[in-house]
Order: C-alpha cells, then structure tokens, then sequence
C-alpha cells in the first residue's frame, strides 16, 4: 500500500500519521510545497507579536517525528497534476518533474489567499506562510503605523500582533462589523469597544479603492476617506485551493470545497481530502460548508488518513467552534449566530447577558458576555458567542457539546455546573443567565 | 398565599426569590436560626485564609433585598415543629414561641455536622457557620499547627486555607485516600502528591482514637501513632438535617434526605423541600442521592420555591459536580467515578492522560490529568475527573453536558472543540486524549 498525501500541515500530518497508526507497513509520502512542514498556521500572529520567541518554535513536528513514523516527507515539492488512471501524482521538484505512484491519495490541498481587485494590494503584506510572518516581522522594524484591510479574525489577531509591537494601527472592514463570520453585531460592538480602548483605530463599512505607494508609506484610499501608513496588510479571506482537484475532475461542492462523504472520500475512489480545502456539514442545518479552523484541520486529516490506510472514521458534522485571545480579551464562537441562523431560514429567540466569571466577592473576578441563541421552534440551542476574560475556550467547549447534546433553554436553564468561589459563579452568566434572560423574554412577549 | 421557608441560606433564599418571581402578592417569610442569613458557606475556607478579606463579604443578599422583595426574614428563629393539620409552624424567638400560619412550607433545613465518635472530638473546630469561622480565625492566630481531621473536600480547603495563614499541618483519613467521594484512588494520589509539595502533612489510612487536651496544644491519639497540635478541626462531613421533617411524619428517603418528587415536593402535599437536606436522583443510576453542594442548593431551592408559590418546575437529576481550588491545583469531578460505578454494578473501562493546557510552543502552558470513565455496555461517559492548573470548572462543565448528551467515546474522540494557541490545544487532554486512550485500551484487549 502507498498512500500519497499532498500537503503537510495540521490536515497532511494528521492524516500521514493517523496512516501510519492503521498501517504499520504502509508507504507514506507527503509533497509540500513549502520549505517547512507541519507548522502551525494559527500561532504565526503570536511569533510576530514575540509572545512567541522564535517562528521555529511554531514547527510542530521535528524531523525525527517523520523518521519515526517512516513518513516520506518532500519540501519545496508542488503537486502539479493527478493522473486517476494510473493513479500517479505528478509533481515539481528543483524545476524538474517526477511521478509518484500511489493507491490512495489524501489531498490536504490548504486554501490560496483572496485579496480584493483594489489596485496596489497586490504589494499588500499578507499572512499565510512562515515566510510571510517573518516578512511582517522584518517590515514592522522599519514601520510605525499599519493598515489592516479585514477585520475578520486573522485581520483582528495581525492588528493585535502588531499594536503589541508598538505600531499604530488602524483596521479597515467592508462590512458595518467586525469578526462578522463569527459574531452578531451586538455582540461585535462590545468587541471593538475593547479594541478600541486598547487603541486600535477600526473603520468599518468602509471599501478599499486603491493603495499608493509613496516614498516610506503608502497612501490607503478608502470609499470613506483616506489615511497614510508605512505597512499595509491585506487579511482579507482565504478560499480552499481546489486547483488539482477540479483539474483532475473531482466534484467540486456548493461551498466551493472539495466534495467528500463523510468518510471524506471525494468522488473518486482511493482519493481522500481533508483541511481547509474541503467541504464538511454543518451540525445544526446539515448544509454544506466549509470549516477552514485548526481544529477541524487536525479532525478531518485523522479522519481522512484512517480510511486511506484501511481504516475506519467518518467526520462529526461541524460547528466551525473558534477562539481568539485579543489582548486581555478572549473571544470565542460555535454553532450560528443570530444572523446566520437567520438567514438559514430558521426562526430564532436570543438571550444576551453579562456577569462576572466568579463569585462577586473573590477577589480578580473578571467581566463575560455571553449571547446564546435557540431555534424557536423546539427551543434548542443552535449557537452561543462569548467575549470575556477567562475560560472563554472551555465555555464554549461546554455550549458546543450542549448543542450536540440536543439541549434546550429549558435544559440549560437549571443545568449542572460545578461551583467554588475562586473559580465560578453557582448561575453562569454564558449558560443559565443567558438562557433565563431568554425564557424571561419568552414570557414577556406571552403576556 | 402565604409561603413559609424554614432556612435562608444558598436553598432558602432561591426559594424564597423564586417565590416573589412567581407570585407578586403571596406573603412570603423565611426562618433562620442564624444571625445572618445568606451567606456563601463555599466562601468560609476563603474568609479564613484571607483571600476575602473579611466574613461580612460572604454575605450574598443585603437586607435592601429583602425588602426589595418584600421577604419577611426572621433571623435567630427555630423552627420547631410543624402542625400539618393546622398548617401552622412553630418557632421559637429569644425563648418565645410563636405560632406562623402557612399555605405552602419549604423544608431548607441544611445539614448537621457530623462528628467521629472520639473521645475529646467534641472540643474540636468545625466549619459550617460564619460564627465558626471566625472562631477557627481567632484561634488560628494563637496556633502554630493545626490537624484536620477528615480528608473530604472541605478538610482539603481547610488545610489550604490554615496553611496559607502560615500554620504547619497535618491532614488525617480514615480511608486509603483523600477525597474518597470525588475522586479514584490513581487520581487522589496525583492531589496528594501536588498537597505534599506544599508542605501538607498527609495520613490516610489512619483512625482518630482519642484527643487530649493540654496546656496549650493537644496530643492527638491516631491508630497509626500520635501527634501534637495547637489546633484541631474536624471536617468529618455533614449529614441532612431531617428532624423536622421526620417528627412532622414526612417521608425520608433511603439516602436519608428527605424524600421528594421531581418538583420537589415531599410526601405531604404543600411541603416542599431543597438544598443539603433534600435526596435527589442521580443522572446515571436514577438511584437516590444526596446533593450537598451549592450547586444543587441554589437549583432546587428555585425549583421549589417556583412550585410552592403556583409555578412549574422540576429539578433534573444530578451528576454531582464539584471543584476546588488547592493552593495553584484545581479539582473538579464531574459523575461517577471508576470505583462508585463499579459500585453501583456498572463494568467501567477508564482512559487517564495527562498533559498541557495549550500549545507547547505557547509560554505559559499549565499541567493537567484527566480520567474519563465509560459504561462498558454502551460506551457512554459516565463520569470525569481533573486535575489540572487552569479551566478546569468549565472543562467539567462541557464534560457534564456530555454525560448528559449521552456521549460515547466515539463522540468524544473527534468532538469539535475550539482552539487557538495561546489558549487551548487543538486535541484536548480531557477530552480527545482520554478518550482515545480508552479506544487503544479496547483496541489492545481484543488484540
């Protein structure tokens, strides 16, 4: 068995090991085009921040990881073509071409930046590699203000890096919000609230026409005006890289990832895919969608490199769950939002709440909001965002398993937590405060 | 409608505010034999340490709220016997009685401390009251060494709390291990361990024989061998307080809570019964339990007190969540441990693991253990264990809503969780990583 996988971060290596641990004889190769492997993606905000000190630090798995696993790992190596016929991989190595052959293949393809058709971007930095992080880096010695074009959470994570390393910063977001594929706008607005105090400059609603270059800095001009900085960067979305897939025929899905069924076979036999370039289900309306998060990266590679190797897995539905850490403040999403569920065509009822994360009269108790929102129809819990300043992460762990779960207000109105004054409230504001406030609305409109 | 509630602590005051929200007009009053009602008893460990910086603090419900609520508080009043018939209840007030007439009655009566049968035990410190606090307070500040006798979770605090304010100590249990209700023997041995480095003294396996008070210290008689202390305290744990219950002839259940329905009811229609005195169901087993937590206090307290004043609500079964704060060790369980559901007749199988809270690379990664504990029958969670340094009370909060979501160890292997890194890790040792262990454990069985 030879079992080819093209890409090697967090979706390739999962994948390459989750072969090896269901074939102990199994050849395993992974072709990546990159100059480093396996590194993690979401940590490069925090090696140009310097809260983590090296970029090398960010690198995963060492080399002896491969030798262990006896995976066949190609840097600097670019996947050019599948030949499904003769199942043979063609790839570009040094200028030069080769065939791999293979019986099962794991595209874990990743996605291409999207940048906006405002002309001069194209010289705007952007942050996908460890080679454009440390870019940033070395142009934020010589920078003293920053442009970020994109507030969503890669845009608001580079505004953050950035402001930590002295810079002024302004954030440019086409929409009326931030973080608006993650938040509500009430509950966005709380957001930048605490951004804004932190001192990052946020221009929302506002479209990029052009960017000149000038002597030291550039010249942004905005449909709502203008400003000058010495860097600017473009976090304006990624879109899953389908190149080799959609020349090689695969089914391409509505959401525009790689199609796959739920052991994450596309339509093609012995081709798996897996990573931001695929497309998943979401949990609560069953839809396509795409899920470009580490998390569902590491999920969806273990799934895919499983049933490549003879294995088998299939791939939980997903809730696109994510957290951010922006400064002191943690941010944290699953499920839908009001607005997304709302435009799914579901009926929805919303609780917002805020509170403190312990007992008032501990000392260090620290602020939290929480906004949950259910279905109207049977009450679940479709959704929950939570900006606060500890154990944001675990909260939503616990809101995103209550989903699974099938809860609804009534469930979670009166449910278990574990309580101790240093550390918790006996009624959590993110679970019964939010809940009750629903079911209090639910009364009122009764009445 | 008139609604009495005899106790107004965590249950008492619940029922009572629950009550007001029910029922605008009913006359609502609360007995308590206390001087001050409402108080935290969670907090008491922290008053004595210091962290809160005096017992007044504690106090959750001003007097403004009483009268906010229109809520007649009796303080230094006993209830002393309850006239079914007549609905009348007796108490006495500085040597009176008095007659107080009732509709509905709710039964809050707490716990009564429980003390080993050892001779000179009865001169010992205990921990329930403010009174008791402050008492443990004056003494701590003439002692040098104290020995808690009883290694339960508020003999654990009180050791902490003791030797945060200097004193040297000593812990004694009867049993083989510590926390012998909340956790297995394996994980009692890590809290040990991490007790031990902070200059805890502890026996387990040891039986108090007598105490005999000398001049200034006392000799503590041990069936392991003797030892002198300034200061001895028993936290031998806490029983329900059912006498007024059992000579009104209300049913008490076989944990020896007073038996009540799912809304909370006793025996005797308008009686209505919450808090530490009450026997609840358990989750897994459906078998009766006690509850003495705030946690559960705080539910059942609102869950009777909407009954009594004309609402509808039940209260859900228990998992029996809890956590603590030991010096920088955070505890928290969650369900049955491994050796209670053996006990309970279930076949178990237990996956434990041990890890970091975040991403390697990230500075500031914290230690955790973790052991999840599944019914053999039908792989369902059944119960979790932590131990850890940071989000534990929430990461037994998204294991209890899994317990209660009916989760397997297929679920919980790939369950989505949130992640970034300087935050959490993409796996999640308490929930991936034990899981998985468990899956390879099954894996090597078979094999």
């Amino acid at each position: 068995m030879r079992i080819g996988i093209i890409g090697c971060n967090a979706a390739g290596i999962s994948a390459a090991s989750a072969a090896r641990k269901n074939d102990r004889k199994a050849e395993i190769f992974l072709v990546e085009s990159e100059e480093v492997a396996a590194y993690s993606r979401c940590g490069l905000p925090h090696a140009i921040s310097g809260e983590v000190t090296d970029f090398a630090n960010l690198i995963v798995f060492p080399r002896s990881y491969y030798k262990l696993m006896r995976l066949d790992l190609r840097l600097r190596t670019t996947a050019k073509s599948i030949d499904l016929k003769e199942k043979r991989l063609v790839v570009e190595y040094e200028g030069k071409e080769e065939c791999l052959q293979f019986d099962r293949l794991v595209l874990a393809t990743g996605s291409n930046l999207f940048s906006p058709p405002a002309r001069g971007m194209e010289l705007a930095y952007h942050l996908r590699t460890i080679a454009d992080g440390k870019g940033i880096c070395a142009a934020a010695e010589a920078s003293s203000s920053a442009v970020i074009v994109g507030g969503g959470l890669i845009g608001l994570e580079m505004a953050v890096a950035l402001r930590q390393k002295g810079l002024k910063i302004s954030l440019v977001e086409m929409l009326p919000q931030i973080a608006p594929n993650m938040l509500d706008s009430d509950m966005a607005q709380i957001l930048q609230g605490r951004l804004e105090q932190r001192d990052i400059e946020i221009l929302t609603g506002s479209t990029i026409q052009y960017v000149q270059r000038e002597a030291k800095s550039s010249n942004i001009v905005l449909s709502t005006g203008s400003m000058k900085a010495d860097l600017v960067i473009a976090a304006t979305g990624i879109r899953p890289n389908t190149e080799l897939a959609r020349s090689a025929g695969l089914r391409i899905g509505e959401s525009g990832g790689i199609w796959v069924n739920p052991r994450l076979q596309t339509s093609v036999e012995d081709i798996y895919a897996a990573g931001e370039c695929v497309e998943l289900l979401n949990f609560i309306t069953g839809r396509p969608v795409l899920s470009q998060f580490g998390t569902s990266a590491v999920r969806s590679g273990r799934v895919a490199g499983t049933n490549a190797a003879g294995g088998y897995a299939t791939m939980p539905r997903v809730l696109n769950s994510a957290v951010s850490k922006l400064f002191e403040t943690q941010v944290g999403v699953t499920g839908l939002t009001e607005s997304q569920a709302e435009k799914q065509g579901l009926t929805t009822i919303s609780g917002i709440m805020g509170g403190k994360t312990k007992a008032p009269y501990y000392p260090g108790s620290k602020n939290i909001f929480a906004k949950l929102t259910f279905n109207r129809e049977n009450m679940k819990l479709v959704g929950a965002q939570i900006i606060g300043e500890e154990e944001v992460t675990q909260r939503i762990n616990m809101l995103s398993m209550a989903i699974k779960g099938g809860m609804t207000v009534w469930d979670l109105e009166l449910a278990e937590t574990c309580y101790t004054p240093p550390l918790a409230e006996p009624w959590e504001v993110s679970l019964h405060e939010a809940s009750q406030s629903v079911l209090a609305k639910m009364k009122n409109r009764k009445n």
